[in-house]
């Protein structure tokens, strides 16, 4: 048990400001990346510029030969901030545990690029890796936006024809613009990140006056699964975000898709980065790993 | 994918009569242990008798030296059928796959000895192995009927003062003997296995005139599990019981208890006994012991 852990990150991120609402963008993304930067990052996973469909990328490899497979990873940053330097710490994590290699993309963000700018470039990359990888040794994974991503890329690849990747992880996606999850309200002060407010000002930057009640925008509320790869949805429950997983778990079993929701109580969002300080991190990326390589297998 | 596997296994479910119900119980014990004798047992594991607080009990070890901690084994059978010998399959496959022994109890059965007895025998071996072991040493584990006794074991054990587990793992467990879970509707004759008149029969014997409403009979629906241990939740969405696992992990996130729904679709109740013939079996298994590793580690 690491009750002490847990609370002893609750009270760090309570004293350091959020620091990105309502700020210009510029401001929120240098914010967020200092943040960001305090995490550690494994030095033995090798990182190299790549460019996939136009975007920039990063490729992320083990130190030894790689298992077969490709772990498409999609950053966090509510859709405005963030690179996949920010979710390095992350990424390298599921390459280290997995022995996969991971391909970061650099998609384009708001307000410059708001919806759907970011699932298109998504989709992009998944189409590039296509031509010469087959979808059963592919997986999608993300945090946050970028776990929201790693849900719609699949829903567009879906309704357009495009073949299913093998797997789903998503660490405390955002899936939900319409913000209705009751956790949005309950876990409103419970929550050390996140607020109703700051979540509004970054989520408009992303509609840019687009109804977010579609299936793109809030999968789980308004998204058909059916043919969906098997989905590990990982959350706390210090997390405004929680319902959004709970639902979208209950939309996958009801169009008969594996999934399991994973849920750890007493953290925050996105908890996996805190690999020196918790030990839940950890534990969480190596179920998370075993999914994985069991998608991969 | 192995959706033809998942297609087989329906198949011959529905072929095979289910046979114990409404025959009499030493008919339905016969044909339980016939049906469950199908499955494959590792021949690697060590099984020894033993005794557990007076009841007899199985030891099952690995091959090599074990790792430090007990798995304390629940076999399923709906109250009123079944032995450690029953779920021996299931149980062999955690002790391999986790290198931890396992006590599998031969509780008391319905009709001879109705509830309370099972919880107050599960109960009884947990206080004896506490009195050499360390409680966070402990996991439970356990399929259907005995996937309910690890969480109302755990509940007796959390209000009788008694220290909590390391860890719970419920193989389709049931949870609600109130049946008001809105899959036994939904998922009747989705359900390869359990109808809700059959259930009514067993339940029925397990009851004895007992009120179904009250936390030791219904988890799922009238538990507070403030203070338990992190719990795995294993379920089909073929399952008549799949809303047992969903209510019980909204009930644990609501009580702040790390939770993990692992759901696969298109199999039936206890799919991981099914794995000579099932991909998802073995899989699911592997998950099982990365957790009860995780909490014994």
């Amino acid at each position: 048990m690491s009750q002490e852990q847990r609370r002893a990150i609750d009270k760090l991120l309570r004293r350091e400001p959020q620091g990105f609402a309502p700020l210009p963008v510029e401001k929120m993304r240098a914010g967020f990346a200092a943040m960001m930067s305090q995490f550690p990052v494994p030095a033995e996973a090798r990182q190299t510029p790549a460019t996939l469909a136009g975007r920039p990328a990063v490729l992320v490899e083990p130190p030894t030969e790689p298992r077969p497979g490709t772990i498409l990873y999609f950053h966090g940053g509510s859709f405005s901030l963030g690179s996949p330097h920010t979710a390095m710490g992350l990424t390298a994590n599921l390459v280290l545990r997995t022995g996969i290699r991971a391909l970061s993309l650099d998609y384009r963000l708001a307000p410059e690029h708001p919806f759907p700018a970011a699932i298109e470039d998504c989709l992009a990359a998944y189409r590039a890796l296509l031509e010469d990888t087959d979808p059963s040794s592919i997986v999608f994974a993300g945090d946050s936006a970028g776990g929201g991503l790693s849900v719609t890329t699949c829903l567009a690849a879906r309704d357009a024809g495009v073949p299913m990747p093998a797997g789903i992880v998503a660490f405390s996606p955002g899936l939900d613009h319409t913000r209705t999850g009751t956790t949005m309200a309950t876990k409103e002060g419970v929550d050390p990140f996140f607020t109703r407010e700051g979540m509004g000002h970054t989520g408009d930057l992303y509609l840019a006056g687009a109804d977010p009640a579609q299936p793109l925008l809030a999968p789980a509320v308004h998204a058909d699964l059916t043919g969906f790869p098997p989905i590990l949805l990982q959350v706390g429950t210090n997390e405004v975000l929680l319902d959004d997983s709970v639902r979208l778990a209950e939309r996958a079993r009801d169009a008969d898709v594996d999934v399991i929701l994973d849920v750890t109580a007493g953290v925050p969002h996105v908890f996996q980065s805190f690999t020196d300080t918790l030990d839940e991190a950890g534990q969480a990326l190596d179920r998370a790993a075993l999914f994985l390589s069991q998608r991969l297998g």
